[in-house]
């Protein structure tokens, strides 16, 4: 049966080319979580839907739902979903390329006439990035309840509006976040399905164009780490007098990578991050010493209990260093994610349906990792990508996409075992 | 004949006031180069010096004289100087300092009735800060005729206008600079003095209001250096994949560090500062592996040859860590200031003339060194200052200033000996 049925890859490549001219700023794509990119976005994908003849629906807080109604509208349905927003200055396909995976699979069951015994909706997630407002899965986490209703206070990083003032002025609704009020049942959903660009360059460097994800890396990050000394001349003060926050965070830093080379040595999954680092414009010179650093030290791993030792050196290290050179480290508090476990049987059929199988873990979160964490099955995708995501030069070919998306709609045609 | 005599310390504090009232923006001082603070400091030691009965006149490239003649006007001078400029957000007393004690000097040897047998001159000295056009000592190396000509197409480091045009728009002229011509002989120069407040925390430290200077740091500076990277996903790519800016930078930064130390260990003078570092505010993010840094690296040092061997460590250091990073370290030209050796007999007077006699080696560069290096003997005095310099809590009390300008008075009036 699936061979006679193929994904809309004319609908996929005319969906990027609408994402891209709707939402490139410059050399980027700008979809600000909740702003007017995502917005934007969402107004595509959802005309898109109408079209091929889905269902369409918002929640309170705007995820967009478009489904493929089954025979039984009450059963547990399938959810295959992505997000639609991007961190500034990022690419096309991070997060859109499942939503659009989903839209041309239902889109080709539809036309072909298919009905699903239970619903299939492609769920396009509201504010995956966290690169908005300090916190990541606001569209998952809120649609299950899972938010800490503090987060409606957290200021966007570029315009400063809170999160509860920004929903209220899209015309969305922060009061079942403020009372933790779940949107969705996990026991009503059968299986949630992602497909993600691969963000790494793994499957360009293994020659393959789609692997399934074994589990996700989860994030331990010190958001609003900081380093205090005290400007002085830099010609003019001894080593022993200073109290240079660059010398003192280069310390830190470099400490820290020695961490992480131990670990690597030991077996244990883990990459850190040091992605901003910064002395104050304002105030910083070419013969000052640095009174001030502001730095992000981002912590990932499959394993929780590594994120937790090395987060407790970072702050040993911090207070040590900081002694050292009479400066004082505020690492702050961190915003975490847990480590993901995804589903296996889900990933064994996955496997079977690729002609070179090939598993790998994601170094990435996703919203698949809070689907799985409330418990629904889970599974992922990934799709080869060159040059990487977060930045404007990702590059997935539709050839590559069109492998995945045909393993995703494959899963759909087979379910349930 | 010298306790007759005082230096007139109404008019310095009432001067201090004045400068600062005109210069504050906001925290600190700003008296751009050759911009509208600097101008508007030698609007107020101009009509000051006016006032107290001394010569005024400008020279092509800006600096002020103001003079209390000789009985042989052509004889050489003395010339007492110091800069009126401040890097951006400094603070009061760096440079201003020692005009302001050339003129409480001079103004009182006028009301006291003194003829000297030859001038003696206080000079403002332009731009001596390279904060702003990305060289130091524009002024006093101008007036020798020592500038590179191709100095009058750097830009203003905020404005972004070139030196030349700067120069022009203020009524001064870039010729003698583009010709390499001198506004100074030498030979018609008898000494060179310059009180200034010690930029680092040594005479607070030891207890002394003031101090003889030694000699005077060279500086070597890799003012525009920087790092090329790939931005990536920061949790999707593993150590040996990356091409991470910041980690580059940090192991970079970290192993000059090492190379200072083992310097201090084998007994040679140096201090190394990186006071600028930062990612590029328009692409880093929480989630991203850095692409790129910027960084400023300022060696000092009494030794040429020390200078010398650690630049070359660094340029050597930056191309093995950037193979092993897989990254571009590009450390720039750099802009030097060679060490000055200040001169001995008048080292020899000027300690006599402490209550406490204390010397020193300057760590901050000064117009002196330039002095020093065209043959003119040159002496410095250092006055006590609380919280270095280059920042707006410069604190210099009037007290320990006026022991400092007691000693350059006396000098004065024993010369020659």
């Amino acid at each position: 049966m699936s061979g006679a049925i193929e994904p809309n890859l004319e609908m996929a490549a005319s969906l990027f080319e609408a994402l891209s001219r709707a939402t490139r700023r410059g050399r980027g794509i700008v979809r600000d979580s909740y702003g007017a990119g995502e917005q934007a976005a969402h107004d595509i994908a959802r005309a898109a839907a109408s079209t091929a003849g889905l269902e369409v629906s918002v929640d309170a807080i705007g995820n967009l739902f478009m489904t493929l109604p089954g025979e039984d509208r009450a059963a547990p349905r399938i959810i295959v979903g992505s997000h639609l927003d991007s961190v500034p200055q990022g690419g096309n396909y991070d997060g859109a390329a499942g939503v659009v995976a989903g839209l041309c699979v239902l889109a080709a069951l539809r036309r072909a006439g298919i009905v699903p015994a239970y619903d299939l909706a492609v769920m396009a997630i509201r504010a995956e990035e966290s690169a908005w407002f300090d916190i990541a899965y606001l569209g998952s986490g809120g649609a299950f309840g899972l938010l800490d209703p503090n987060c409606l206070s957290i200021a966007r990083s570029d315009n400063g509006q809170s999160l509860g003032l920004t929903l209220q002025e899209r015309g969305f609704d922060p009061r079942p976040i403020r009372e933790r009020r779940r949107l969705m049942d996990p026991a009503q959903i059968r299986a949630y399905l992602e497909l993600h660009i691969e963000q790494g360059p793994t499957l360009v460097g293994e020659g393959l164009p789609a692997a399934v994800v074994s589990g996700i890396r989860g994030c331990k990050r010190f958001r609003n780490a900081r380093c205090i000394g005290e400007y002085a001349h830099s010609g003019a003060v001894s080593r022993r007098y200073r109290h240079d926050a660059v010398a003192a965070t280069v310390a830190f830093l470099h400490h820290m990578e020695s961490i992480w080379r131990q670990c690597e040595e030991a077996g244990e999954d883990l990459v850190l991050t040091a992605g901003e680092l910064y002395t104050d414009p304002a105030m910083h010179g070419p013969s000052k010493i640095a009174g001030e650093t502001r730095f992000v030290l981002d912590i990932r791993s499959l394993a929780d209990a590594t994120m937790e030792t090395v987060a407790a050196e970072a702050r040993a290290a911090a207070a040590r260093i900081a002694a050292a050179y009479r400066v004082q480290i505020d690492l702050g508090a961190t915003s975490d994610s847990p480590a993901a476990v995804l589903d296996r049987r889900l990933r064994a059929q996955l496997l079977e349906l690729l002609e070179q199988p090939f598993e790998m873990p994601s170094g990435a979160g996703h919203d698949a990792a809070v689907f799985a964490k409330v418990g629904v099955p889970s599974a992922m995708i990934f799709v080869r990508n060159h040059n990487g995501s977060h930045n404007p030069d990702e590059a997935m070919s539709l050839e590559d996409f069109a492998i995945g998306a045909r393993a995703l709609l494959g899963l759909l045609l087979n379910f349930p075992l």
